[in-house]
């Protein structure tokens, strides 16, 4: 149930809204828009007297949610929520490019690619130092030092840092080297994890599931913002199907449905959405061309020598060459890149 | 196996590698490059000797193909394959697009949404007369008399038909009004029916089966090419997956891997593969932007009340609006919209 | 709509509802069931006056069909259809088994498999004659010299014939020799082919497309049955999923779903269902514990040299293994297998 | 790599052998079958020296996995896994049956279930404490009153208690009330949490992910084994497909891939793998037919009212007649039931 109050209610009349809406025990979740403001009435208990509250001063609409998540839907929070990266503002007009390798590997190989990407015009620096490898057999990632390799790519570079968390008493420590903590594919629905990162308050980039349906992907992130962690982004990076010629079947149609139903941002991820380099360029343009605020994007200098992903990950000058394109598709579907200094 | 002969082969040696694989028992393919020519070596029989054809006159080089199909193969092929259409070389710069109804309803519609799509800058008509429909009490479609409509909406507008066969015994009548056969997603592996076209040397719009793999596509191009009926674009419309916010999930992923696997043009469908016309536009703007040489779109006048479909289709002003954005996206990946007396 | 007839109606009260009915422009299908008749009505026009059937003499109740399917429910035709084979009345207790080779291909080979299912109890054989293939270059059959081989093994052994129609003009040809058309997977949305064999009025096994869903099955089996050819045998034969370690997924739960839903025979198809031998025997006895009424299986007495399917193919000594423990298996599950003078 | 012992290899023998992996930088884990030790060696170096380990004493063969799991694996441990369960030898003849609520919903409620399917023949109980909900407004389970329920149920009737683990850190918790650990389909990758399992040393269920490969639940499996526990069971639990009739396509293929690559005992899940208590039973069957160790099932005495789950959970009464049936097919495949005290 979310209760939308008229452009002109006052102060005291969404306060007295909430009040009432606590009484009957529930909790309450504000969103203030540009134009009105909305509550979402939020927990189980006795069914809530909708009529009662339509009649209060200031109210000009209860609503139910027609879906089965609240926060994360357009209804209950038209416009679009930004979340600030690096002077981009992500879900705004500003494309933001998230670039680096799969893994860190050591600190030289961090650095080089850092610079290279910044180079190129990546607004933020991503790499694993937490790895989920399907075997436990595989290289599982250098854990903190990696992350203190990425702390000090951005040191030398000013990139901030994306990196994933995967065990949820790890999130302080990865709180403290990250900008914005990712939680991967598999653990998409590892909801003590997404408790945790709701509670940390520091951002978020949610990927989809393998097999995750995209309103599962948008409960998932009410899990995160029903703590009110807002600065969520949704991440789409390629389904499992039955074809085999590429790594994933990147779900293009999930960007204009993800826009329509959520006001949170999206982020495209093409490396794992094909998993072979030569195609991520083509459906790299063609997420932005469908609508995405971003990529997210695996960029190697040795990729035959990477110790995971090699296979989609991009060199920096096939890199630069695709921000460079996706630079002059912008403007067409009313995006832009960032003029800042860090870009040249 | 291909023969691939030297740049400078004459005639002669061309014709002396071919009388000998004949010799052997096999049955030969030309395929004449800007550069080169290219024998493929079709049929089963004893194994063929690579050394003895190796050593010929004019030969490069003879090797096998890695693939199940052959004339559809890049390696074999490496030229893209331009059709013509209504002044456009698909499969070249020239970007086509065809639009029409799901259905053909009767001669008033079909016309009023042809001159439609005729202002709006489409290329070729669309419409279905015979419709393959999962149900037997579902409307059939017209048959021949909507075979009749189409052609006078030509007649009128001057663009040509694509329009559906499903029965090979109905080939011929529909070669009688159509400009190119299109097969359906449901027919994709009905091998009588290729065979049928394939024969027939008329253009042909295959579309992937809703649950076939990019290689099996390819696989049933090659049934046609192996008629020696080269003018067959594929169609890209989805496939069947797990998600259901969507009809079927676009696989943006196929168009970059079948330009590289092919040099047969490839069309993108995204009202079938989205299902809901709202995200038709995105998808559209995707798809080109992933190197799509054309689209396939549902445009109806009314449909509310089309007879199958509606909920894909366009209206005629958010289709032009498609088609604008189109013209603009076009350059940035090195494609353009032709000018030609047709659209204004 | 169906008109369910009261158990007392009389053959003029049935006459004169079909007569009303056919007035108002619609067309009727009849189901003589044990206990009462129930008139299907089929076509569209105008919306049908429910009310004023419903008061007519001998009418019971007038009901929507809740699926898109009619004549192929359960709703219209509560009790299990049943459609003699070499003695098994196939969808009661006795289990049907067909077996053979995927490819008929030589007299001597059919001949010699034919003997071999039938000492191990086999209802039927199979062998196909037209074989539709993925590439053009593959074994395509023997074409009607197999369809002559396989009378000549039905000849020597009693065992009728099940085998595979591809196209339409053929089935006439196909009628001929077999005593069942088979519809491939492929070919299950393939209409002209539908309509073709429900002409035929010869028994029919239809097999699940790879990736169509259960209703669609149905409605697929529907094209058939509007011709009045009850004779529908229906084959899961597994779909296709991400999951790579078999050939397909033997979708075991459509089992008991086409069961309920249908009074059409189910019968399984562990071959291509799992697509290796060494599962066969497991997925087919668990296909009989499901309720499967028989299954259609892949036997070769040389699979390392077989032309097609050799992988999934059982030896003669494997299949007579598993003909012993579904017989044993039978009882607990209400079924038997037939006594019969052609097994000993 | 596994070094494979000879039968005749002393102690002296195996302890060499160990040491001198040990020397090059490599762990070990030991399998001891009946007949021959096998001497798994883990880790990442340098390549290990085949040759020399292959020339020591009492070694008769050095021979790489062919699988990313290799504790997991047949070829490592030839003979089945037996993990005791009140009094049953899960992964033996004795079949298993699990079963109870989704959740636990009060302590009426979980003692009234448990005693009736202590009754029908239960082998232990399950019921969810701790649940994970696609959306954060679902119920989430009782919690650790839930598992306080879960162990006066197990007084009562002695039926020992299999439950879900989420969160890491309440693996302790957990342990002090579970006699088995369930990990649930969300969670299979998620790698902190098997490995916490692991470490504890409980035995555990482990469910395949929804969209999980079989290769991919074996290396799940090996993240636990890797520990030294080597008490898991592995849970056949449906897939996501594209088929929407059932919940889940429950992959009966699935059995005996497991039963011929891993030596692990595995349990179906018909429940989850239909999602319709209709076709519970009759896949509950098949599954003992193709090879299961044992099931497990929702049963709830008022599924219309369960908080979770209740339209596939059986009525006690349809869980007793499954058992009695899964009683007599169990001799068909060389299986039985136990007979013990708690069920008459």
């Amino acid at each position: 149930m979310i209760v939308v109050m008229d452009a002109k209610a006052s102060a005291r009349d969404i306060s007295d809204v909430i009040a009432r809406i606590r009484a009957m025990g529930f909790d309450v979740h504000l969103s203030e828009g540009k134009e009105r403001t909305i509550i979402g009435v939020i927990g189980r208990g006795r069914p809530i007297d909708r009529e009662q509250i339509g009649l209060m001063s200031g109210v000009q609409n209860v609503m139910p949610v027609s879906h089965p998540y609240k926060i994360a839907s357009r209804e209950y929070h038209p416009d679009d929520t930004l979340i600030p990266l690096n002077g981009v503002q992500v879900g705004g007009p500003d494309l933001a490019i998230v670039a680096g390798p799969c893994s860190v590997e050591d600190r030289t190989q961090i650095i080089e690619i850092a610079h290279a990407v910044r180079e190129a015009g990546a607004t933020a620096l991503r790499g694993g130092a937490f790895k989920p490898r399907s075997s436990p057999y595989s290289f599982q990632g250098l854990g903190e030092e990696g992350l203190k390799y990425l702390a000090d790519a951005r040191a030398e570079t000013g990139l901030p840092i994306v990196t994933e968390v995967m065990d949820p008493q790890a999130v302080p420590l990865v709180c403290q080297y990250a900008d914005v903590l990712q939680i991967g594919a598999r653990n998409m629905q590892n909801y003590t994890l997404l408790h945790a990162v709701g509670e940390s308050q520091h951002p978020v980039l949610l990927k989809r599931g393998m097999s995750s349906t995209i309103e599962e992907l948008l409960m998932s992130a009410e899990y995160i913002l029903s703590h009110g962690n807002m600065r969520v982004m949704l991440c789409e990076r390629g389904i499992r199907t039955f074809e085999t010629a590429t790594r994933n079947t990147f779900d293009i149609n999930a960007i204009p449905v993800l826009k329509q139903a959520s006001h949170l941002p999206v982020i495209a991820d093409p490396s794992h959405g094909t998993g072979k380099w030569e195609y991520v360029e083509s459906v790299s343009l063609a997420a932005i061309a469908a609508g995405a605020d971003g990529l997210i994007l695996e960029v190697h200098h040795d990729p035959e020598n990477a110790q995971s992903d090699g296979r989609q990950s991009l060199k920096p000058e096939k890199f630069a060459a695709l921000v460079e394109k996706a630079r002059q598709l912008a403007p067409i579907v009313g995006r832009q890149f960032p003029v800042r200094e860090t870009v040249r």
